[in-house]
C-alpha cells in the first residue's frame, strides 16, 4: 500500500537487517510513526498494546518477534520463553500460535548456530506468504463483488459494509476483506464502503477510513449501531469481514460486534462474508465455537476515547462516571448458520467442514500442529 | 430522583414562577448544571442540541416552550410559529407532537388573556402525567423482572440490558424502561444493568451509568458491539429500552442500534421489551414502519468525541482522519415481530394492533389528534 506516495509493509526489516520497523498504528490517524523492535519484549509489548493489530500481522510479529530471540540467544530454552512470552500477549487470534508454532518447529530442528539466519528466513516466508494469501482473497472476493455490482441496490455504487480494519494495515500488505475491495476499485467498480467505527478502539473509524482514503476509495464511517438501519434501507449489498480464528466448522470469531452485523445481514437477505486466510483457520475446534477463549481487555478502552483535540494534541477523554464499572470483551462469534460464504485463499466455500476441508486437504496437518 | 441528596425533576420552574430551569445533559457526566430557559427560542435550542433528549422530556420541554412563547405574545400567529419552531427540532420523537398539539389545542380555544395562566397549568400537568405514566410503566415491568428473576441464569444477579437512556433523565421523572429496574433494586431484586455506551452521543456511558450510580443499582458499561456476545453466554436475562415513536402496529422506533439488540434478543431467546408510555404511540402509522422520518445529526457527533481529560476540563476529540465522511442516522426501527411485549403505562401488550388498541381504545381518537 501506498501512503502519500510511498509503498510500505506494516512490518519490514531495518537497513541493518535485523532490527525490525512497524507502523504504530496506536497513533493513526492522526500521525504516521514507524517503531523500531530491538528485542522479543518489545515485539510482545507491541502485540499486546496494539501497536501492531489484525490476526495475520500479528502473526507476522510474533515471527520476527522469535528472530529477534534468537538474536539475543539460540537455545532451546530461549525458543520455549520467547514462544510462551509471545503466545501470551493476545489469546484470539490464531495466526499468533500459528506462526510461534512454525517457527518453533522449524527451529528446534536446527543447531543453534543456525537458528538466527533460519527465523529471519522463514519470518521473511511468512510475511511474503501474507502477502500472496491476501492477493488471492483478493481475486477470489472480486468475483463475488463483480457478480453483486450487476445486481447492486443504488444505481451509482455498490455498498460494501466491513467491521473493524480487515484492510492492509491488519495484514502485512494488502489486507483480507478489503482486498476484493481494493482490487474491484482498481478495477473500475464503483465501489462504496461503509466503515464501521469499531468500538472500543475504533479500529474502523481510525484506520480502515484512513487506508481507503489513501488508496481513494469512496466511503463513510458510521457508528456501529447503525448497520442493521442501513441494511433494512437497502443501503448495503453486502458485508465482508475479517477473521481472528475460524473454527473448523465455519464459526467465525471476528471482532467483538461481527456477530450483531451477521444478524442483520440475515435478517435482510444481505450476503455477509468472512475474509479467511488459511492461518487463521483453527482446525482444532470441532464442537462448539463458544468454547474460544474471547480476550477481555483494559477497562479503559471502554471509559475512555483518544483522538486529536482541536490544538493538534492527542488527548485521552473519559466518557463514563468515575468508578463506572466496565466490561470490554475484544471478540465474538458469529455461527456458521449466518455466513452465506468464506472467501479464503483458496477459493471462496459454504462455512461448513466439509467446503473448508476440500479446500484445505493438505493444508490440515500442518496447521493442526 | 435523587442527586446527592436532592430531589431533582429534569425540568421545573424557578422560583420566579415562569423560567424554566432543566438539567444540562450535554455536561453530565462530568458536571452538574442547570439551565435556565427564558424563550421559545432558548426551549427549542435545549431541544435541538439535546441539552435535553429523550421523548418524554421532549415533548414536557415543547410545553415549556409554549409557556415561554405565551408570555412573550398570547396572539394566535405566535401560537402557529412556537408550535412550528418547537416541532422542528427534532422530527422522530412522536411525544413532541403530541404535546405540541396538546398545547395547541387547548391554548387557540381561550381567549389570549388567559393563555399563559393556562399555558404553565396544561404543561405542569403534562409533566405531572409523565411521571404518573413512568410509575405505572414501572409497576408493570416490575412484574416481569420477578417473574424472570425467579429463573435467572446467573444465582447472584438478574440481567437486564438496556441501550440509550430511558432513565429519569428522559423523562420529567422515574424513567420509562429504567423505571421497573429503580423498583425492582428498592424492593431487593438483585439486579444488575448492562448498559450500552450508545454512540454516537454516549447516552448510555454518560446518562445511563451516571443516574444508576447515584440510585446505587449495580451495571457494567459496554460497547454497542457486545451485547450479542454477552446473550450467547447467557449473561443477559431480558433487554428493556424506550422508544420515540411505536406505531400501533407495534413496530418500535428508538435510539439507532436498538434492532440490533432486538435481534440479538430473538436469536437467544432472550425476552426483549420496549417500555412504551402512551404519548409515544403514533397511531397514524399503520402500515411500513419504516417510513417514519429518522433523524439524521451532525457529523461530528461521529467524528468527535466529548470527554473529560486527565486535567479535568471538558475536551472534544476527533476520532476519525480529516474530511473523512460520516453518517448519523439517530433511530432505527425493530420490527414488532422481535418486540416480546410492550410495558405501557395500561399495562404489558403483546406488540400488535389489536393488543394496543385494546388498551388504549379511550385515549387513541385523542392521540390522533
Amino acid at each position: 500500500m501506498n501512503v502519500d506516495g510511498t509503498h510500505y509493509r506494516t512490518i519490514w526489516l531495518a537497513d541493518d537487517g535485523w532490527t525490525v520497523n512497524v507502523i504504530d498504528q496506536t497513533r493513526l490517524p492522526h500521525e504516521f510513526q514507524v517503531l523500531r523492535l530491538e528485542t522479543v519484549g518489545e515485539a510482545a509489548r507491541a502485540i499486546s498494546t496494539m501497536v501492531v493489530r489484525g490476526a495475520p500481522l500479528i502473526g507476522a510479529t510474533a515471527a520476527y518477534g522469535m528472530c529477534l530471540a534468537m538474536r539475543a540467544d539460540t537455545g532451546d530454552t530461549a525458543i520455549d520463553s520467547a514462544c510462551a512470552q509471545l503466545a501470551a500477549t493476545r489469546p484470539t487470534a490464531v495466526n499468533l500460535q500459528w506462526a510461534l508454532s512454525t517457527m518453533r518447529n522449524a527451529l528446534t530442528g536446527l543447531a543453534p548456530k543456525d537458528r538466527v539466519d533460519a527465523a529471519y528466513r522463514l519470518a521473511g516466508e511468512i510475511c511474503d506468504q501474507d502477502v500472496a494469501i491476501n492477493r488471492s482473497i483478493g481475486t477470489h472476493g472480486l468475483e463475488i463483488l463483480r457478480e453483486l455490482s450487476s445486481r447492486r441496490r443504488q444505481a451509482d455504487r455498490l455498498n460494501v459494509l466491513t467491521h473493524c480494519n480487515a484492510g492492509w494495515l491488519a495484514t502485512v500488505d494488502g489486507g483480507t476483506a478489503m482486498a476484493p475491495v481494493y482490487m474491484a476499485h482498481d478495477q473500475g467498480l464503483p465501489v462504496h464502503v461503509w466503515v464501521d467505527e469499531t468500538r472500543p478502539r475504533n479500529q474502523g473509524a481510525g484506520l480502515t477510513a484512513w487506508e481507503l482514503q489513501h488508496h481513494g476509495v469512496p466511503h463513510t464511517v458510521i457508528v456501529d449501531n447503525a448497520g442493521g438501519h442501513l441494511m433494512q434501507h437497502g443501503l448495503v449489498d453486502v458485508c465482508i469481514t475479517g477473521t481472528d480464528r475460524t473454527t473448523a466448522a465455519g464459526d467465525v470469531c471476528n471482532k467483538i460486534g461481527t456477530y450483531l452485523k451477521a444478524l442483520a445481514a440475515h435478517d435482510n437477505d444481505v450476503p455477509f462474508y468472512a475474509a479467511v486466510p488459511g492461518p487463521s483457520i483453527d482446525w482444532s475446534i470441532r464442537g462448539d465455537a463458544l468454547q474460544i477463549r474471547i480476550e477481555q481487555r483494559p477497562a479503559t478502552e471502554v471509559s475512555h476515547v483518544t483522538g486529536r483535540a482541536d490544538d493538534g494534541s492527542i488527548v485521552r477523554v473519559q466518557i463514563t462516571p468515575d468508578g463506572t464499572p466496565v466490561a470490554n470483551h475484544a471478540f465474538d462469534v458469529t455461527p456458521a448458520r449466518l455466513v452465506t460464504g468464506l472467501i479464503t485463499d483458496r477459493g471462496v466455500c459454504a462455512a461448513n467442514r466439509e467446503s473448508l476441508h476440500d479446500l484445505y486437504r493438505n493444508a490440515e496437518p500442518v496447521l493442526d500442529s
